[in-house]
């Protein structure tokens, strides 16, 4: 899949937003010279081998107003009072601290430092030069990123628009959030915490709602999903027929071919990919934590591809190392995710594993993190280093 | 100041907000037993001693339907096919994997593997007992909190209202984005990344606007933000005279008190804090990086305490160890921020100290993080392991 196409927002609306194309400087900023300090602009070479007991006395020739050029210059043995951030008089290559200086009258200054060249000043260049590459495509805008738009004038930026992502949830047991849950049934989960997932990976959710366990409903609810998102997602049927049922359907597509069919994951282990000419569209398991997990290792490195960076797993979690608290066992030959707690251990951490069911909402919640145990691994000792993926 | 007042949202927009009050479980969650593989549910009794060489045989009382309760039980040797989420049917204490079966006839299933009581369940209450606290207030929902109000059939939820903040600007050599800046002059870079800062750390950013460095336009637009929002941000204004200026303007309302003027920080030093009895003004930098990082050490802990939460600076950013490229000098007698950028380093990292005038966006664009050196510590050498603040 490629990425997907642009579209043009507000600057005030574009932070978090993927930018579309390499942002390069249409001119020098800032253009021109500024000191970054409150003191005296002087010209540096007058400053030379002065000290507090040998100090330098300049002549004041006028003082910089904000945010305009100055209508005088400096000649030898000159200087001007220049504020934080005020363009430097022709002649000026350096700012002197006022904690440096000493006014002894009207119009003659102390200086008892000396000043190399460009000190306390800014160049023209200095935060950029005219077509300098700034900001790369495939850049997560971060506020930093936003200011330097705003610094350049751009009012609106191309980002790459938001993949639309469209979620749906199977499972005779499952009843939408308003019903009152019978004895065998239960809420329907997987739809918020997929729509929760899918916003923070910059993505828009477009939730499909329930579909019964069944060929033609959801073959519909895909077909309907193929003609308005990037992406679909189903989560449930994690039962063996009902996954065999999924997979029927979604290979149903002319020109639908399978890429995935099970893995060899826990959670996650149902996991279906299935590419058509019309999307992408992806199984998800039934249970809460498999979903979820599913989704970062497969489903968000598919949306990084669609906003034009390169697919990567948990690619917004960090690592941290802590110390197992206990023995955490693993299948061979599958790779595992185990849910940790962090407990704070003098300057390190400890990592708590969390043990239950992959249905179970109650680890997932006091959970702050996954440990992966890879596939060839039969699990880690207590007291093993460990790194823990922690939740973004 | 005290958490702001409660507002209810629909649950699909609760993702990232903060709970106003603690969730307890209004019931059990499942609120039944239920099978989390596919395979048989049984009797764990009837079970104990089998192996592959000696397997026991059970009777197949049925197939459990998925969200129903099944009607019927399970007495003694008898077995009933089960799906992975499908209610254990009366009677049944665990489920053996199909893989640990074989259908023997179509009334017949051996099992090879013993099991405990409890085996591939989840009890009535495994994810919550009724009235156990299940949420802090305060807690800052995450996709699998968002998750369990939706187990528990929660629509909509009560979330701390989001801190209106206006934003404003001074500085006479400060112009619009949409303005042509002329020798002297920047445009306004502050207003747009501290509304992406305000965003991210859960406020809702009310730009105001640039103000001329006047003491009667500066306490118009303060008067008229201390109407309208929760916290104000002034930033500029960096000279001295204009410093005291915006300080002399917040002073002047009834009953301010001055609670900082000027920090033993940098980038941040003019920093100002004004509490009046309509609500907190601050003064910020006007350089964008000292205005960033003050933003995060003073104003981000405010904007936590307004959210229910306890004031802690750099709260999310995280934290990564690090070896420092080169010297990170720093004057004694007050905090540093320095900007790093990150190496990867075989299995570690390195950071590699940017150097700048703070007014410099271009060290920003490039950094990865920040590192403290502590008020007492005359910096850093090359080679030290250093702990990075990682911009979030």
């Amino acid at each position: 899949m490629g990425t997907l196409p642009a579209e043009s927002v507000l600057l005030s609306e574009a932070a978090g937003r993927t930018l579309a194309a390499a942002l390069t400087a249409p001119g020098d900023l800032p253009g021109f010279a500024r000191g970054t300090m409150d003191g005296f602009a002087v010209r540096a070479r007058d400053t030379f081998g002065a000290s507090e007991t040998s100090p330098t006395y300049l002549e004041l020739a006028g003082e910089v107003a904000m945010g305009v050029a100055s209508d005088f210059s400096l000649a030898a043995g000159q200087c001007a009072r220049i504020g934080t951030g005020g363009m430097l008089p022709v002649g000026a290559d350096a700012v002197v601290m006022v904690e440096h200086t000493r006014s002894v009258s009207a119009t003659t200054v102390e200086v008892s430092r000396p000043s190399a060249p460009g000190t306390h000043t800014m160049g023209p260049q200095d935060d950029a030069a005219a077509g300098e590459l700034l900001l790369p495509v495939g850049q997560r805008l971060r506020p930093q990123d936003v200011g330097l738009l705003a610094a350049l004038g751009v009012g609106r930026v191309d980002v790459v628009r938001k993949p639309r992502v469209g979620i749906l949830s199977t499972g005779d047991e499952v009843v939408a959030l308003e019903a009152n849950p019978g004895p065998g049934q239960v809420r329907d989960v997987n739809r918020y915490t997929l729509a929760a997932q899918v916003r923070d990976a910059g993505g828009e959710p477009v939730p499909l709602g329930l579909v019964p366990d069944d060929e033609e409903a959801i073959r519909g609810a895909a077909t309907d999903s193929l003609g308005r998102c990037d992406l679909t997602l189903l989560s449930g049927g994690s039962s063996v027929g009902v996954r065999d049922l999924t997979a029927r359907v979604f290979l149903s597509f002319p020109g639908a071919e399978l890429l995935v069919h099970g893995v060899a994951v826990a959670p996650g282990k149902p996991f279906l990919w299935v590419r058509t000419p019309y999307g992408h569209l992806l199984g998800l398991p039934g249970q809460v934590t498999s979903c979820m997990v599913t989704f970062h290792l497969f489903v968000e490195p598919v949306l990084e591809r669609m906003l034009g960076r390169p697919a990567r797993s948990f690619c917004r979690f960090y690592r941290r190392n802590a110390r197992l608290t206990r023995n955490l066992p693993s299948v061979h030959g599958r790779e595992e995710y185990a849910r940790v707690q962090f407990v704070a251990d003098g300057e390190g951490w400890l990592a708590e594993p969390l043990f239950g069911a992959s249905g179970l909402l109650k680890t997932l919640r006091r959970a702050d993190g996954l440990v992966r145990v890879p596939v060839n691994v039969e699990g880690f000792e207590a007291g093993a280093m460990v790194e823990v993926l922690v939740f973004p």
